[in-house]
């Protein structure tokens, strides 16, 4: 459901908040009952509620990791004051006020390398891991090959034309 | 699949490479044959490839929302100036580069607002129906109400003490 501007704004407004209170009632439900390994259909993005602070997270690291791996090989000065300065303001913007913190701790300890595309990478790999262990997970693997497997290539380039 | 530390991490990455190319195919695909109403089950965050470009648009604009649903009622002269900096750098390092063009062309001719919650989260609306448009979308409906029961309640303080 998209929510058009006109005269049924309110009315859609207030079926909006049931379909979003629905939908979270069915995750926390967990594995939809008839096909258990498969979960449930997703509501659109448009029309669901806000994302769980799982969600907000994945969606975070998902920005800086691609982010960081289509830095500049070697960054200007104004390209790594500008990635600095990103990922900072994140430390003082970021929704989950606990998350906030202890990004910002991390990042008082280990001061953000943003000098070329490998030290941005590398850092926000050691800064993840941080709040993997945290959250009691293994560690990712932080090897310039690995993070490309997993963050590079987003087919942005190629579909350039159609954005 | 999280790839540890350890000797195995070249044969492993190598694994990880072809899991990735082995998640793009399956998606590439479309609706699964015997579900066809249901998505295909995603291999884990950990595992997977890069995202696609629709994927983080998804995740930018998770972020960008659910921080602007989250952010003061009434900014400081500090606060407003840290989000108009992170949303202005975002705008020179997004990864996709035909993307974040049209992002610093919007902000240029709408420069962004964050006095408060509310400007900020109506300032995001704006730039989002922006991209809507090109993309051929219907507009979402810019009104706090409809705004905050899409991305403000994340759960991030109840779970505070957890992070």
């Amino acid at each position: 459901m998209l929510i058009s501007r006109g005269g049924a704004g309110l009315a859609l407004g207030t079926a909006f908040l049931l379909g979003g209170a629905t939908t979270q009632l069915l995750h926390s439900h967990g594995a939809h009952p008839l096909h258990p390994a498969t979960p449930p259909a997703a509501s659109s993005y448009e029309e669901r509620g806000p994302p769980s602070k799982q969600e907000l997270g994945r969606s975070a690291w998902t920005l800086l990791h691609t982010l960081a791996a289509n830095f500049p090989e070697g960054a200007t000065p104004r390209q790594r004051a500008r990635a600095e300065t990103f990922v900072r303001a994140l430390g003082g913007l970021y929704p989950c006020a606990a998350c906030a913190a202890h990004f910002r701790e991390y990042m008082a300890a280990h001061p953000v390398q943003a000098a070329s595309r490998q030290e941005l990478s590398l850092w926000l790999c050691g800064a993840h891991n941080a709040v993997n262990r945290r959250n009691g997970k293994e560690d990712f693997y932080c090897d310039m090959g690995v993070l490309d497997a997993r963050w590079k290539d987003c087919g942005c380039e190629k579909n350039a034309s159609l954005a």
